[in-house]
């Protein structure tokens, strides 16, 4: 054929066992998100271009990232990058709903981006979010839930967490000017990434003096208790005082609830993107063999109410769980996959309508089970059950029939069984 | 703002029960396809557009209605309109693939067309399909899996069911030109829609003669028994003389494999597209209370092999659930939601760590449960669980923790009972 058959860069197709897998941790996923009060919800992928292109949407850099047409209509239509934009838009869609409202999205989202290792332009998200809550329990919640969800997924973790309030003051400290702030956070945030070096440059290159820089790591890289207790007695600045405050709250919650032993004060921390208003934290693989995030989140009390501009006040909090780096997680550590989903595998030797029956008995049992259709030979079907990695094989003649007994082969073992035909079904359960 | 709130027309959101419930069609879905052996696969939605617009895949018909656009590399880009595509191009590309292979496919689907009742811009397709078998045991499976599933999800149906050889053949009796066939098919196929006269009157302006009408519907509407006795006999053509083959074949599967009584053999059923090349079916609610149908499907042994082109033969069978219509169907019939996924309520007072405390206790039971956080007052509590609907509510003060024990509020009947705190799990299960 002319046309080459292949995916568009930066996108792939899911097959066999990963997506098995995958369908699994969303199981997981939602069965634990459900249990803690949160709701699904679906929003549309295709999306009118100027709720995305909204100022206190997602800004500039990623609307260039942002995949965007024409319909019929003539209609400017844009693919959802993320799924905080629609959660905003829900809220703002429906005035008569009860706060705190809990969802959670499970959902394709695409940027339209360079493509780089980890990164992919059409990609899942699972994002659990809360507005309508003040109280750092709700923060406290996700964490204790994302503990629960890695525990139910056998990844040991740990919680990396801050306060932009804090690190905002620490930055005020030096006197850094205001539109320099976001900036001077996205570098020092990649401290345990780059190193003091690293950042170092990058702050100079941003025009910061070397004392102030100097200023800088001298409190963010102190013993972390130290820092907390220096800024506890004498916070220096409001926002400082601010922070410590609310960071007190959250540790309070977390140790009385019995996760402290896995969240660790990160004074740097601060996700990146620059709509986190208070905690933020990123949750990261104990041993290091993956160093990208697996989850992160925070509080976000501005982004609603100044994307909805209707006067109300929306303090929100949302954690986003990171599919594909889960799988890999799951992966590295040699998760057990079977390679077949399909339990046991029939084949019929001019029995089809008694093999067909006893296979709808099963399979209607719960049992996964399937059958050679095309009459091939013996040989062929037993050959196709073994690549499939089929544990077990049931040959039916005429014989078995007439005799209401089967031999069940274990292909592993190249062992077999006879069974009454009436009970094969005890023999998978 | 200026923005205007609001979702493209031709796309919605799904939020409260109705979502729970679609994840929950979606998750029975899942389970029976796979315990039929079917395996999960997921394929990007954003496609390269030559793939899309391939001569063998969806015809130009469809090519109108494909969202097309360029990403930053000025390269061309559909999203998907089907699942079928993308099947075929995972067959083509992993050529080691086991025949026969079965996978399932659960996922959005877009189409840039007319706004119709019924018919969205965006909507999820459930598509279950196998390549590489021959034998119309294929189809029989599929057609078992449906009633299997109609039944788990507690619908009544039947399906109706005709082979695509028998009706070309028949329609080959009045000698239609082969580039009307198509044309006057797919008017046949409104038959039971809008009638014997309706149906005239399509083909009178197709150019057909009015006594080749009659003698099509003499044929088309005669008792199908009849019809089938007649044929049997004297099978007029080779394409009747095959179609009738792959019926019985199909028949006498049915017949042994005890589907039989919800099966209606409709000579005049084409299946709207042009795929099919023999079996074709469409299922319904017994009650006809929904008109259009819920599922359907049939073979379609030329497709694949035309679209890769590369020699082999692919026999194929597939059938499609519609998640909105079953949902529509479920919602009819005034299936159980539980308006709220949250079991019990939690109001602490002056007790959110021990309530915390507990609570996750009950949610790592499996219990769904949910606290109140921002202490609010005792009354707006209570308020906002009854407005949700959360069916048992437990208020927690310090003589509670003092005492142990917890008054569990049954907020419909407005009851309540004392329980040890250590025991409340057991309650709820």
């Amino acid at each position: 054929m002319s046309v080459e058959l292949r995916n568009l860069k930066g996108t792939r197709d899911f097959i066999k066992g990963e997506q098995r897998i995958r369908n699994e941790i969303i199981r997981k996923l939602q069965q634990i998100f459900e249990n803690y009060g949160y709701q699904p919800i679906e929003t549309p992928i295709i999306c009118k271009y100027d709720i995305l292109a909204s100022k206190y949407a997602g800004g500039d850099e990623i609307l260039k990232e942002v995949y965007k047409f024409k319909d019929q209509g003539q209609r400017d239509i844009g693919l959802r990058y993320d799924l905080t934009v629609p959660f905003a838009r829900v809220v703002g869609m429906n005035p008569n709903i009860k706060m705190p409202f809990k969802r959670y999205e499970i959902g394709k989202v695409f940027r339209n981006g360079p493509v780089k290792t980890g990164r992919s332009r059409e990609f899942i998200q699972c994002d659990v979010d809360m507005v309508g809550v003040k109280s750092m329990l709700a923060e406290t919640e996700l964490m204790i839930m994302a503990s629960d969800i890695y525990k139910t997924l056998g990844l040991d973790v740990y919680i990396s967490f801050n306060n932009r309030k804090l690190l905002s003051g620490i930055i005020k400290t030096i006197g850094v000017r205001e539109e320099l702030e976001g900036s001077v956070i996205l570098s020092l945030d990649k401290l345990e990434k780059i190193g003091k070096d690293g950042v170092r440059n990058e702050l100079i290159e941003k025009g910061l003096m070397d004392e102030d820089i100097e200023k800088l790591f001298s409190l963010l890289t102190m013993n972390e208790s130290d820092l907390l207790e220096k800024l506890r007695s004498n916070p220096l600045n409001e926002l400082i005082e601010q922070g410590i405050k609310e960071l007190d709250e959250l540790l309070y919650y977390v140790e009385s609830l019995g996760i402290k032993d896995i969240c660790r004060f990160t004074p740097c921390l601060a996700r990146g993107l620059e709509i986190y208003t208070g905690t933020v934290f990123e949750i990261f693989l104990s041993d290091g063999s993956i160093s990208s995030s697996l989850s992160g989140g925070g509080r976000y009390d501005k982004i609603i109410g100044a994307f909805l501009n209707n006067g109300n006040e929306y303090p929100a909090v949302g954690i986003t769980f990171g599919l594909d780096v889960i799988y890999s997680a799951l992966e590295a550590k040699g998760i057990e996959i079977d390679s077949s989903p399909v339990q046991v595998y029939i084949i019929p030797l001019g029995t089809e309508i008694e093999s067909l029956g006893l296979l709808t008995r099963l399979r209607r049992q719960g049992i996964s089970a399937d059958i050679e259709m095309d009459k091939r030979k013996l040989r062929k079907s037993l050959e196709y059950a073994g690549k499939q990695e089929i544990p077990f094989v049931i040959v039916i003649g005429e014989d078995e029939i007439k005799n209401g007994k089967v031999r069940i082969k274990n292909m592993k073992e190249s062992t077999d069984e006879e069974i009454d035909i009436d009970k094969i079904e005890f023999f998978f359960k």
